[in-house]
């Protein structure tokens, strides 16, 4: 039983929506008419176990993890946070201050990033700690930006740095600490000369969600290993399983950075080095065909799943 | 640690919230201004153990109350399904087929209701079987009722029948079968004549829901034993347990029915004793003060508190 095979299963269903899905499940948010506007929602759970660690997680960490987490599928939309709510399902033996204070900093964050957290559901229960945010958005004159509409002949972009989301540095762990590129992607898709064809946010690591972006697009894409930006972190990983830095920026997950593609020409022509402090790097082409591939350092080319790139599935299972 | 409790920390935030959240958290939904259109969105979770015994509940059964218990929320606001979305953490065990069966199930019973399943999110974990549904949810054309506008005097009605929702009887059970209030609510605050002054879902039970209303808006109630409409289930759950018919309808939870408020005048010159085939019944009165009040069927009246009535908090805290 995977993940990702229960959501294909669900995704079946599209084919029978009604009109007001505008766009249906299978992208970072779906889409919905309400009375002529546009508004998107998306749902993420955050368990202990498996997305942190409780025993060695501040809880404002978790909190704010939980709210971000959501704020980055909103990013990978181009749209705008409108509201939050949140349901948590809570150990017995919690404790009301933990509580409170769980809750309080989710707020903070929600408040933070200018999407109140509007509702809540709570029980009390013998599993363990899971939090479960939906998230609603709005284009707010920016036109969302899908996973469909990757053309042959595009470059894949992404924002930041890749690899190592799980190590802490500086007292800094990516996966907890993490900034959601919202305002970079509305700089983005609200420019025409750089609006994005497709775009995906990265929580399950660079080559399994662009393989994401190519299988839906009927497209396939080659990846440069000596283009990927390896934060430091990543690095750090990489000491310490002695693998290379660009396999940890391929396949490790968690980044919530935004890949995306673009025309060449506008990619040559446009764009920027970084927007709002943010680096943005050109990782790689989209191809004909459906293969997946990695230019290796020494300029092989190997397909992505023969490195064992393609597996990750959060920290528990990885 | 209770839940309610954790709840009012929550509504604290209140005060905080931007303009654009015109019902804010305490409501059964809360409701947004998303581009000049009203938007409503409540989250509900589904346990194992708490909500439903998987070894003796049928998957379509969970499924189904996963999306009814929502769309009970919004029968409770006189509101119109938009979109569900659903998180789903399955037990490492629970099987492929299961797993697709459950979400089938969700789908059809959602798009029956017109609130179609737009997005999802799976985990797989060593906890047990949680879904979490947040339904979005639009006035189309029927302001929406709040909990807030009991005034006293106002008569206090119900919809249906309530007590022994555990119970089954000719294959029926109430909590896994009921038919959540859209359209008679929709009817009830689309007439003039017949607009509750407020409105909420009877989860808890009446007396716990009831008393909710009442502290909201500052005022007190008497309700009246012999007057209500007990369920056949309620009445086989008093036979059970030898309490009478009436305390099972005052305090068992999981009716979800509606119970709403109406001045004397509008319920004595207009209110049917059923819409759409669904009975109307008048259970009690709104008082000044902050007493909640139940006239027994001697005569007496009592506390409810003094009853017992108030403890209900789902089957197995129950």
């Amino acid at each position: 039983m995977r993940e990702n095979d229960l959501l294909e299963h669900i995704y079946r269903h599209n084919t029978s929506l009604p009109a007001h899905v505008s766009i249906p499940p299978g992208d970072d948010m779906a889409a919905l008419d309400v009375g002529g506007t546009n508004v998107l929602v998306a749902v993420d759970q955050l368990a202990d176990g498996i997305h942190f660690d409780l025993k060695n997680t501040p809880l404002q960490k978790v909190a704010r993890k939980a709210i971000t987490r959501n704020l980055s599928d909103i990013a990978a939309m181009a749209a705008q946070p409108v509201a939050a709510v949140v349901a948590g399902s809570l150990p017995k033996d919690f404790g009301k201050s933990n509580a409170d204070a769980l809750f309080d900093a989710m707020h903070a964050t929600a408040e933070h990033y200018q999407c109140p957290l509007v509702g809540g559901d709570i029980a009390i229960w013998a599993g363990p700690l899971l939090l479960t945010v939906t998230v609603l958005a709005e284009p707010a004159g920016v036109e969302p930006v899908t996973r469909r509409g990757t053309k042959v002949g595009d470059v894949v972009c992404i924002t930041g740095q890749l690899g190592g989301s799980l190590e802490t540095v500086n007292g800094r762990t990516h996966h907890l600490d993490f900034e959601p590129r919202l305002s970079v992607a509305r700089a983005l898709a609200g420019d025409e000369n750089l609006r994005p064809t497709s775009m995906i946010d990265l929580s399950d690591g660079l080559a399994m969600d662009v393989s994401r972006l190519c299988r839906l697009n009927a497209v396939g894409v080659e990846l440069w290993a000596d283009r990927l930006p390896v934060r430091a972190a990543g690095h750090q990983a990489a000491h310490r399983d002695q693998r290379p830095p660009w396999m940890h920026a391929l396949s490790d997950g968690e980044d919530y950075e935004l890949a995306f593609t673009l025309s060449a020409q506008a990619a040559e022509h446009h764009l920027p080095a970084e927007i709002e402090g943010v680096p943005i790097t050109q990782v790689g082409l989209i191809i004909e065909g459906d293969d997946l591939l990695i230019k290796q350092p020494d300029g092989t080319v190997v397909p992505l799943d023969a490195l064992g790139a393609m597996g990750w599935e959060h920290q528990s299972n990885g």
